[in-house]
Parts: structure tokens; sequence; C-alpha cells
């Protein structure tokens, strides 16, 4: 299993009416701490992107469990748990503190810049090789 | 079962490098059309925000069958297929045009200003009582 | 001077912990106010994309008078006052009901799809030639 | 004069069709380099909305020199020029490395929760006695 961990805080902008996070605030910092779990295996997205490679969501998950707040300090855990192929799943737990929050789940194709799916190219597969099955 | 359309037109804002609709976009216009759907049968969010009451998001599901671009302009099906209670769940379709290019789902508590769980107004209630099980 | 009018409901997601409306909200509300111009003159921006023109913004002012709330429906006038021609500018005023809410100006230039700054299309200018100075 | 620096990684989600960080996406950016401006000096946002005060915004200015992208991670500097009293303008600069690539700034009233306009409390305008006009 992959796991990296990456902090957000929450942004003014990010909050509602209900003086808490806007539940669709969390979908862009799901998308962040893949991007920055890709950046922490030596993988970046932008190279990726560069190579001609897209990862384009196929759909995601959220389950609210406890709101936060304007400025919390919030860590969001990132799981990889199967080799990449045509499809990705990528697995979230938000926590504040010691509490946890939210969790959530991505899925993604692998495709080309023209929107066809494409296998990852060989670098990116060949690292996952004896860590993931 | 209740239903209801609705209808966004894709903002430039809410498009990304992809150069189509980025999928956290899609969330709130989930919220709009579930708020539109309140106004349609003569229950609006806002008058149950003045009453005291609170619909926070419990989860969010969203699956991407098909893109969307700048300026189109798509309709959300919104689905109310169970009588409210202390949960009510709400299911989506978007389409563009002919295509069903994206569904999902929300589920909500109902709650007091506090966030404690709170039995919907009777008003809310009565509206529902032969009309969903 | 060409003068055009379009209507956005606040959308909850767009208001903020302080119960009104983010200010960072009304930027992309200038946008669809101005790309909804355009369509209303019969010269869609999606066209001019496609014709390889961007119009990227050089500059935004926005001048917040009274607040908005959720749910409020605002009227944005769209002013386009001199012929566009490499710079474009476009002036703002936004109503809700009666009350002149946000005052504000964009400042845009004609560019190719590489950036580089471009006159804008011979249809396009035509259209503004006995209209505007 | 107060210096301040902040730094922002540009998140996908804040691109957009053009391939290039959307105008609007800058908004939030000087929000939180204010936010964060008012913690590296110890008189925190979140201390002064507990003890009743609000910081609305009056009026924002963008300067768009040059557009950035995904991923690029820029460094917003933030100056406070003059001291707070029932108005605050903040200034900023935003650089990509050594370009500086946005200028703006933002007008802001001290106010009491209801809106109405408030003389800011004791410990914050003391902090700034020696240090600014």
């Amino acid at each position: 299993m992959i796991h990296t961990t990456s902090t957000v805080r929450v942004r003014y902008s990010e909050t509602d009416a209900m003086a808490i996070t806007h539940h669709a605030s969390y979908v862009p910092w799901l998308e962040l701490a893949r991007i920055d779990m890709l950046d922490q295996i030596g993988l970046p997205y932008k190279g990726l992107e560069e190579a001609g490679y897209y990862l384009p969501v196929l759909g995601v998950q959220l389950r609210y469990i406890q709101p936060s707040e304007f400025d919390d300090k919030l860590v969001i855990h990132c799981y990889l748990k199967q080799r990449p192929t045509l499809r990705v799943k990528i697995e979230y737990e938000i926590y504040n503190g010691e509490t946890l929050i939210t969790t959530g789940s991505s899925d993604h194709a692998f495709t080309d810049k023209s929107g066809r799916p494409a296998r990852p190219p060989k670098y990116f597969t060949d690292y996952f090789k004896d860590k993931l099955e």
C-alpha cells in the first residue's frame, strides 16, 4: 500500500453560510492530496501530462462525519492499494487533530490527450511492480 | 416520487486545464438542483433555514460518464424517492442534450442550528404524506 | 454603448461564514455577464475561441457597496462603451432589486491561442463600427 | 510597513480551459495571504472574529501581468502601509520565481457582527502604534 499525507488549512472562501466548510470544498482537497502523493513518490502528475497522459475522474465519493471550520488545519491521508492499470482507485481519510472527519475515494482512468483509454507509461507501472498487487 | 429539473450553463470558471468542466464543479450544481426542487414544490430551503433548520450534507457520490465543456447547457434531473425523515436521500441525473453524462446522489440530515438532529417541521413532512412512502 | 443584463441567483456554495456572498464569487459572475453580452449581440465567445482567439483578463476591479445573500436574485448590467481593439474594457453594475450593490470593471486583451496580442477578427470589429467610437 | 510572504501552489481546480490559472482563483489567494499576515504578526483573524469583529471586503483590484499554471509555486507578498483604523488597505505582489506576475490591493472595513462600522479593538491598534503611521 502507498500511503502519504498532505495538509490543508481551510480558507475563508471554502466556508459557507452555515459557518462550516462547504461540502464541495473537499473535492479539490482530494485532488490536491493525490497530486501530492504522486509528487512524494517521485511520479509527478505534471510529468504525466507532459508525457501525454491524463487521469480524468470517473467517480468521487465523500462521507462527511464531522464538519470543519475556517482556519482548521486538516491532514489528508491518501491511500493507493491496488496497482494502477487502466483504472486507478484512491482512498482518503481527513483528520482534524485526532478526529476522523471525512472519508472518501476517487476512481480514475488513464487516457491520452484525446480522452481515449491508454495504458500508463512503463516508468509509471514499473514503480509499483514490487510495491502493490 | 418527486422529480424536478433544473438547468445550468457551464461557466468558464468551472472548467479546468483539460478544457472540460472540473469534476468538483458538479457538486454545487447538485446543491442548486435540490434547492430548486424545494422551490418548485413550494417548500423553499431558505424558509427551512429561517425556521431554524439546516440540511447538512452527510455524503455525496458522483459518477462521471461523459465530460462537459464550457457553455454546455445541462439539465439536472433531481429525484426524491423516500419520504424525508431525520434523513433525506436525493438522486441526480445530468443530461447534455439526449446524453446522460453524470449520475449522483446526496444524503442529508435534518438538524437544528446547533447541528443536533431534528425532526423536519410538520408543514414539511405533511407535504410528502400522500406523495411518498 | 452596448448594454445588456444577465441574472444570477446566489448559490449556497457562493456564500461564506459571514453568511453573505463571498467577495470572490462575484468575479465569475462578471465573466458570465460579459459572455452573455457577447451571446446577446450575436458574437458568442465560444465562436471566438473556435476561431482561434482568446480574451484573457488583464485586470479586474470590484467595489462592494452592499452584501448579498444566499438565494438573492441579482441583475448584472454589463456595459461596453469603447470599440474593442487590441484591448477591451467592460463595466458592470450589480443590482439586488432597486439597490445597486456592486460595481466593477474588467480589462481584456485580444490574443491568439499562444497568448500573443492579436487584432480581433473582422466580423467582430465590423459589428461595432457604427455602434461605438 | 508590515511585509509578510505566503506561498500557494496552483491547484488543478484553480485552472481553466485556457490551461492557465483562472483569474478568479487569485482572489482567495489574496485573502489567504492577508489572513496569514495577521497570523504572522500575532493578531490572528480568527481571534478578531471571536472578539466580535469582521473585516468585510469593500473593494478588490487585480492586475494580471503574466499567467500562472497548474502546480506553479507562487509567493504572495502582502503589504500593510497605513495604520488600520475604520478602514484597512492591503497591497499584494505575486511572484512566480523572479517574475512579478500579479499585483493587487484590497480595501476593508472594521465592523461588528451586525455589519456596523466599529473601531478595531485596542490590542489590535496598539500593535501598530510605533510601526505604522
